[in-house]
């Protein structure tokens, strides 16, 4: 019996499952010897000329199985290839049927610097990190699902293997290996349970709608799971996606600091780990790698790498990231809402918010983490819980922002050389200071620490209707296009050839942001 | 009759004139063909075994002066030499006499990153900027010296020519140059009224004890003086030394923002400027050079710079400046207070303060500057005025704690690596995020946007008095040393080696700093 007889999200062999559902079937087999090492199994499945090529994995108590994450509408059919006569040509099918009305399908890139679901409509990441939730026991576990049910978050970061770190002594109830009378664990024998319970509490995010971006290494470790060799790593990893690719809301994300990792880890392990993600993840979920030290960022632009993860606090790089790597960028780490000692994890919450609002306005995305001071060292950034911090309702309100206004995502209006609507003239050095976004039909400034009284702009007319949005008070206020005269500019000598012809006038106050959508 | 009647600052042959005072001698001499070109004066000034060599210069109606800042106690003698025998081996004494309290002498480096007056008093620049306060007619003068006098600057940048730029229509009242009917420039006959004009309103600043950072060129211009040409140039640099070297808190600026100027002013001119200023002041004020784009800052490593002059907002930038430059670092256009639609001068100003603190804390220098809108133009950043915003009030306060703790000048933490109050350990990535500098007895940590609960300290004992000042409220209360314990950090096992044993208790608001001064 397994977690997959729960989850809405498995559904059994010659059910109907949903497109980007999770098809599995299970087979009876050998349990002598090692069956993790010593048995094969893998699965065609096929719909018209689509074919899916699968692993298969060992789940324990002699039963092994098979996923598959179908990807259109219609009648599959699957066989099974195994090294063991028992295993080996299974047969069977399953109807793929349309989606319910939540299930978009998997995230991928698009748009090159965003994201959209597999039935095209966007998707903008708005995350948040609790590394170590799934190790945590089913009453804390059970209160961040409820927490995250409330927030406004679309993303959880989140690690596979349990951490030892400060505020995270606590042994995990379950570990992925194996493990003899002392406790050494067996990287050759996984626990199924372990893994069982990681895919429900992926399968629980996915029906709340959250991306799920698992992190498959991480430095901070004492029962020897970070340095693992590469032979038990790739066995880790393949078996992860064996297991966890059929899962819609599964990102791959290869290491929270991987830097960190490098004496156990050198880099060409890292490169491997994405080229067999690339070969074998039937799906292409994404994915990225996380850095530790600022400098040390991976390097994004290797072809296997879907999407830039980074950890740095200063946001109005955003531009060197897009124009470095070409890629969507996440900043999921620009330090946390919190009060503890270490200066990753206690900016203010209006700070917090700001970075976002930089990083999202500018076409980034950026992530969430709260680290408060707990009397039983429960952090919401590593074993969930509760939030008692503010940033998540700044949060809540940028995405509400971004989701009316980013459409297929927003390019920074620097990039956009042909744009009128902030001559060059007036912006040479805005777009550094000041972040400016654009979509199809509308325009996103966000003013930050700056609070001009007045923005000039250029546009062909007045056919715009503009939104003064204070992004501390959390309001939007109607504003109004005024024709420009040259007092607004001090009668600016310098702006003679591309003078303005509107204005909007702020309020002198800081943290504004300012919205013009095409009527 | 010249304005040096009236300033206390210069005094006429056979007086007494104070240490670093001003002595003045004039001659009359020919007033035929053009005398700022035709005739050379100079003179040599002697006391004891020191000798200042020191040019001399016309000053209209048949007058010549030599002016000298006399560097030590005693009774001088001068002789003149002129190409013109009527000025040639004119002979004269003066008597030195001790400073009076307010007078500490011309500014200089020290401590290498750092400033002192020449008696050793340290001198922090806490500055502010009227680029054209000179340029505005008797009443608004008189209004920016009462600002002045009753605010916490202690530095003026301000230039020596007028400007035309937004706010900045206005025709000024004296022009440097005979102009002819049409208004075209003689750049061969200076007019003496206006560097009176200039002399005067240095030595006004003198007796409120600002130094004046006088700007010789800047791009902001419908008159030519910012084009032209190299023999004009230089001509009058000349005419500068001679007139203004002799005033103890002239700093010479070369520009405000050169880099917009290269196209007429090619980087060699520059170079020369610097070089005749360094062989020919005969007092070494300092000397320094602004840029306009933050990534055309000059070669500040070139001997003849003094001091790193920046213009640029990204204050946490400040380690990387004094580690390229290894000299005493100001920005001085770090965005200013204010309301106008260009991003340069509209930041809120607990924005400006923030800046203002992670530069001193870090062992740098700030300037202020605002530039509010106003219904008749009258910006405090070029015109002077009053002031309508609120950053000055925490540039006062700053000041004072910086007069309280720096000595001979904060050190960044970081950069004292056997400084122990902070393990390395526990602050490999502090010091790019919090500001820290150390002086003799003194730590001052900035926290900034950090609000850290606790904040772990190693102290060979408790013999410390702790601040905990809070920035925005301008208030400073006692803190506490408490031992430290394994909870304060969470039981961090990446600490056992160098594990802090004390801590300070910090509330959860941002904008903190924390003062140790031992006991």
């Amino acid at each position: 019996m397994t977690c997959s007889d729960e989850s809405q999200f498995i559904q059994m062999n010659d059910q109907m499952v949903e497109q980007w559902g999770l098809f599995e079937a299970a087979f009876i087999g050998p349990r002598d010897g090692n069956p993790y090492v010593d048995v094969s199994l893998s699965a065609w499945l096929m719909c018209g000329d689509t074919i899916i090529n699968t692993a298969g994995f060992f789940d324990g108590d002699g039963t092994y199985r098979i996923r598959c994450m179908p990807n259109r509408v219609g009648r599959w059919e699957y066989v099974t290839h195994s090294s063991h006569p028992e295993l080996d040509g299974k047969q069977g099918t399953f109807e793929c049927v349309v989606p319910s009305e939540d299930n978009h399908g998997p995230v991928g890139v698009r748009n090159q610097y965003h994201f959209a679901y597999a039935d095209g409509t966007p998707y903008y990441p708005f995350g948040t990190t609790c590394y170590a939730w799934t190790h945590q026991g089913e009453s804390l576990e059970v209160q961040t699902l409820q927490t995250l049910a409330e927030k406004p978050f679309n993303k959880l970061r989140m690690c596979v293997f349990p951490k030892h770190y400060p505020y995270n002594r606590n042994e995990p109830p379950l570990h992925p290996f194996e493990r003899d009378a002392q406790g050494n664990p067996d990287f050759k024998r996984f626990n199924p349970a372990f893994f069982q319970h990681i895919e429900q509490c992926i399968g629980q995010l996915g029906a709340l709608g959250i991306e799920a971006d698992v992190i498959l290494w991480h430095p901070y470790d004492r029962w020897g799971y970070a340095n693992m060799d590469e032979d038990a790593d790739l066995r880790y990893l393949r078996y992860l996606i064996a297991r966890l690719a059929a899962f819609r809301n599964v990102w791959w994300s290869l290491a929270n600091e991987y830097d960190f990792l490098l004496r156990v880890k050198p880099m060409e392990r890292w490169h491997r780990f994405f080229a067999v993600l690339a070969a074998e993840d039937p799906y292409q979920h994404l994915r990225s790698i996380h850095n530790g030290d600022p400098d040390m960022n991976y390097d994004h632009t290797r072809p296997e790498v879907t999407h830039v993860c980074i950890q740095n606090w200063d946001v109005k790089r955003i531009h060197a990231w897009r124009a470095s790597y070409g890629k969507p960028v996440i900043n999921d780490e620009l330090e946390y809402e919190g009060n503890i000692p270490m200066p990753w994890g206690n900016i203010h919450a209006d700070e917090l918010v700001h970075r976002c609002w930089i990083m999202a306005v500018n076409g980034g995305y950026a992530g969430h983490g709260e680290t408060y001071v707990h009397s039983d060292d429960v952090l919401w950034w590593s074993k969930g819980g509760k939030l008692y911090g503010e940033s998540w309702r700044g949060f809540a309100f940028l995405r509400r922002i971004i989701e009316e206004s980013a459409g297929h995502g927003l390019t920074p209006i620097a990039d956009v050389p042909e744009n009128r609507i902030f001559p060059r003239v007036l912006t040479q050095w805005y777009w550094t200071r000041i972040a400016g976004g654009m979509a199809e039909d509308c325009y996103l400034i966000y003013l930050g620490e700056h609070q001009m009284a007045a923005l000039p702009v250029w546009l062909e007319d007045d056919a715009y209707e503009i939104d003064i949005i204070d992004t501390r008070e959390m309001t939007i206020q109607p504003g109004d296009l005024q024709p420009f005269n040259d007092d607004v500019m001090g009668h600016n000598p310098h702006i003679e050839q591309h003078k303005p012809n509107y204005y909007v006038t702020l309020p002198t106050r800081p943290y504004q942001a300012v919205r013009f959508r095409r009527l």
